[in-house]
């Protein structure tokens, strides 16, 4: 289908944001009247730089509190259209937005509604617009979109049709199975918004909290499918509110939007096929989705190789070589394989710098990426070296995907430069269990979408950590076996005082064993330096749980933390951190699927003490 | 009264807390557990550091699901108890708050509440511990404090009281007015919290957004007022959850909050005065508000007075003079006096620093901002200068007080040093009716509060005004009859880009005048470069407005800017930007009393459109 934005959604001048629209690729953009009011540019002028970059001028938008008024006002309310239509003409514009009147409405009748839309149909023929109208989940008198098809039908104009805009249907709770129902030939417009799922008043939840499709809460396929079965085949637009994109990247929001189209395209074609429907040939398919079947390596970029080396070995893991190229290190125990990387790694004291995930179909999933507007990043080959698509996700992490056969190949790479091989493969480390990212506030939403449309995982409830910094708003997203996790954590906007501002929020990776016990023991025998856990947690744990005190004992000697839930018990421990990143142990007895949530606040006090002591060496 | 705070409120590790809490002045505060359990001080250096800072350690809180559970549960949960009870005999504290259960009651009985808490108080009563128990307001069962203190009644017992918080009784519109029946001596504990007025679910209302008092919109002088009338002569204390402050400097903010106990109590002490009650004489009072009569002058810093002079000459200021010490000049029209100082000004190219209003008694003013706990910043006096008290806001602005007397006195040391004296006093322009000033976003409520206690300026509702750089939310404070206004503005989080991270979002002095077209006129004939407003704008103008077209004609030639409302009219114009300020002129029609706000999009889209060309160049 054709996509479209209004410029709303953007940051910057109104010039700045046609740019960024077609630099991302999308067919058209509504025009917000605010935008051109404020702008330098003339309308002639708006006019011949959209047609230079490709882009169809969509929708005007919004013409407001029109209908349901006195007769003087209407006067008014004409004179106003009618400076609207000329300026549309020298747009080049043909379509209206006509929201339903939230102000000065003070007549709540429909055939009087009706009979002063009309007297609005015959001005814009004159000009030849046509109207699109919105009832407004806030409208005075007409706030559902069945009430204003009910107008519309017997308004009963060639040039007045609907405009449906998913937020004004869902906030409200309403189902948009109706949808269905109408003639598409009707419906003259589509915006698509999702929301997080929040209980607040309706205006504010629109106007600063709505967010791109896949973001939010919402079941926006199974919006799209009602309209694709009422026939609809027009242009399906973004009218995103959002304080935070209004404050981003231009550039970086345009491609998120268009993005979020291109996969809610793509999951409702896949509702439709798996019911069994026909569907418009219109809807983008994007290259199958896959579910990845596991973590194929974490990598750690860093200046000094010998920190975080030394850091794996007293975990237990074994040296497997040198990458026969580059300045690159491999380091495995069980599944869990870790890259050390010193390329491009000046003043990088150490980080997570991406990781990949294994696929039955790596070239399916680079296409995939490629589709989705994702900043390619490919694994340089040279001669007999393995190729792995790999992205760019909004937080600057590397992804990479491959396959079982690929990792065999890329771990070739490494060991034929070894000698002698020291790989074995008996590490206490089971598998890399998940890889915990700090996100800037900026990309959190883009992050989200991101990670579920490229890699296709799927978003678990949020939760907020409290720490010494402030709220930490964390957020899980994993494939449905939690093969593959990860925990984004948007990092707090920091304090004021100059010091406070140069602690970096770190990321680590959780590697998982079936024996935590020895393994801290073996570990501190190598002389693994743990982070801290004050003596004041685990009082408090033996308040809370009816713990063996033998293991008490144990828990508190080695730092290890513990949560237990009706699934299973969660014991863990953190090392210390190293630049900007350190390694979790965690061991999951039965069913356990948490993260240890309870015992977050626990680190990052413990972090923010250790860095504050470091602060004052 | 005693004053305390809950460490949540707070930024940092339980050490930092500490410290900020002693330094405000706080007679002491409630250990908030969390804190401590992810501290690793023990608690008996908690209760040691505490003793030598002299602060008290006032309540323990929160004790969490206890009563209205099965058997079992509650062994458990009397286990957990006496942990807690332990605990607190080492901190030596013996105030516990008990919350009404949220989340493990399933026996909805009161005589079950009952039972269950004197087996609590029988354990709390080997410890010494007395309990507070306090309806939480989203409490499963007891959600109401008329409920909590039913319960408490038929407890009966000497070590259980009520705790009594200003947020779960007033976010749900509750009456406080039955608190003035409770016998004081029953209520244990008092937390006052604010809350700006949101249609959102109370827990989230609740965990995020109180604020101190006198920084949201709950009548919190007539909730203490009950408190008064009940007996209660105890500790007044702060639970404030604020994302904002968990982020923010750790002594800013317990400064802001004991400032904002100090101003409740003496707005309390005045309503009771005013209303002919005899109140406790634990009130503290303040030394007596007072409202300002107009601004005494604005304050522009900057490294090139001859930029900012010229633009004043050219609005048809006077130069009045050289200060006769210092490198400070004196411009003049009508009762607006703009001091250019270059003090303390390298790399400053120019900035609104301070200002100064007018009152009747300025020495009771600043005794006041003393005791508000205002960082002071006393002009400096050499022989026969004029004292005046002033004070830095959170904001970095400084403000005086003087009195009408202390300008003609203070205005004598620029005319003195000057030779020939050219002062006249006629200009077109006839005071500052309003300055605007930007705030970082962490010091936005504390802002308000300053402005409203110390000034004694009355916040207006807020607005939001979208740019190009995000939504910009914009606070007006004033004086009852609008002498001294105010604009406070928050400026956005910023671009992400490196040249826009570099754009500030500046501040402006706006002067009056009675005939802003022939003052535009004459400022153009002097050269005045004006901000340029797009063509556009006037024909939405056209649009909205029946204007006469030869007004028209003149706002578009003269780039002046237009509002209306049932009031007046607003005419106004603004300077271009130098360095971070700029000028604007107003002439205000008819009783026009805003800001004309439906132009403000305008002027930053403007400004922000000036400031990228400057960039490109």
């Amino acid at each position: 289908m054709r996509t479209s934005i209004a410029t709303v959604c953007l940051s910057g001048t109104l010039e700045e944001k046609l740019l960024a629209c077609a630099k991302a690729g999308f067919d058209g953009i509504e025009i917000f009247e605010q935008d051109l009011l404020v702008s330098p540019m003339s309308p002639e002028e708006v006019k011949a730089m959209a047609q230079r970059l490709g882009l169809t001028l969509d929708l005007f938008q919004p013409f407001r509190d029109f209908e349901g008024v006195t007769e003087s006002q209407l006067k008014a309310n004409l004179h106003r259209a009618e400076a609207k239509f000329q300026l549309m003409n020298r747009l080049g514009m043909d379509l209206m937005l006509l929201c339903s009147n939230v102000g000065t409405a003070t007549i709540n009748d429909d055939q009087v509604f009706i009979e002063q839309i009309r007297q609005l149909s015959d001005l814009a023929a004159k000009y030849n617009v046509r109207i699109a109208y919105e009832a407004l989940a806030w409208g005075k008198y007409v706030d559902t979109y069945q009430h204003s098809w009910e107008i519309v039908k017997q308004v009963d104009r060639a040039n007045v049709g609907l405009c449906i805009d998913s937020f004004h249907i869902l906030s409200r709770g309403d189902d948009p199975a109706e949808i269905a129902n109408i003639p598409g030939e009707k419906i003259f417009f589509v915006q698509l918004a999702d929301a997080p799922v929040l209980s607040m008043d309706i205006l504010s939840w629109s106007r600063h909290y709505r967010l791109f499709p896949g973001q939010g809460g919402f079941a926006l396929d199974q919006f799209l499918a009602e309209l694709v079965r009422s026939g609809y085949s027009g242009i399906i637009s973004l009218e995103i509110f959002n304080d935070v994109f209004r404050q981003s990247n231009v550039e970086r929001t345009a491609i998120d939007g268009l993005r979020s189209l291109q996969w809610l395209q793509s999951q409702t074609a896949q509702l439709l096929k798996s019911n069994g429907e026909q569907y418009a040939l219109e809807l983008k398919e994007l290259p199958g989705i896959q579910d990845a079947t596991g973590f194929d390596f974490a990598e750690i970029r860093t200046e000094d190789p010998e920190l975080v080396g030394g850091m794996l070995a007293q975990l237990g893991f074994s040296f497997r070589g040198q990458h026969r190229r580059k300045p690159v290190q491999l380091w495995t125990s069980g599944d869990a394989r870790i890259i050390i990387n010193s390329q491009r790694s000046r003043g990088v004291e150490a980080a997570v710098s991406g990781f990949g995930v294994q696929v039955l179909d790596p070239g399916a999933s680079g296409e995939r990426g490629n589709s989705l507007l994702a900043t390619k990043v490919p694994r340089l080959r040279s001669f007999n070296e393995q190729e792995l698509p790999g992205f760019v996700a909004p937080d600057s992490t590397e992804i990479f995907f491959s396959s079982p056969e690929n990792t065999q190949n890329w771990i070739i790479e490494f060991e034929e430069a070894t000698l002698p091989n020291t790989g074995v493969n008996d590490g206490p480390i089971l598998c890399i269990d998940h890889i915990n990212l700090a996100q800037p506030w900026q990309c959190f939403d883009e992050s989200v979408l991101f990670y579920s449309s490229v890699i296709n995982l799927k978003a678990q409830p949020g939760t907020e950590v409290p720490s010494p910094m402030g709220l930490v708003r964390s957020q899980v997203l994993s494939t449905e076996d939690s093969s593959v996790r990860l925990a984004l954590n948007i990092v707090p906007h920091g304090l004021e005082s100059a010091i406070e501002r140069n602690h970096e929020y770190p990321e680590h990776v959780a590697l998982r064993t079936e024996d935590i016990i020895g393994l801290a023991k073996d570990a501190r025998a190598r002389g693994m330096e743990f982070l801290q856990v004050p003596a004041n947690y685990y009082e408090d744990l033996a308040a809370r749980f009816d713990l063996d005190s033998q293991l008490l004992t144990t828990l508190k000697e080695l730092h290890l933390l513990y949560d237990r839930d009706e699934a299973g018990e969660f014991l863990h421990f953190y090392t210390k951190t190293i630049g900007n990143m350190f390694l979790e142990v965690v061991e999951r007895r039965s069913s356990y699927d948490g993260y240890g949530a309870p015992n977050a606040p626990v680190r990052l006090a413990s972090q923010f003490e250790s860095n504050r002591w470091s602060r004052n060496l």
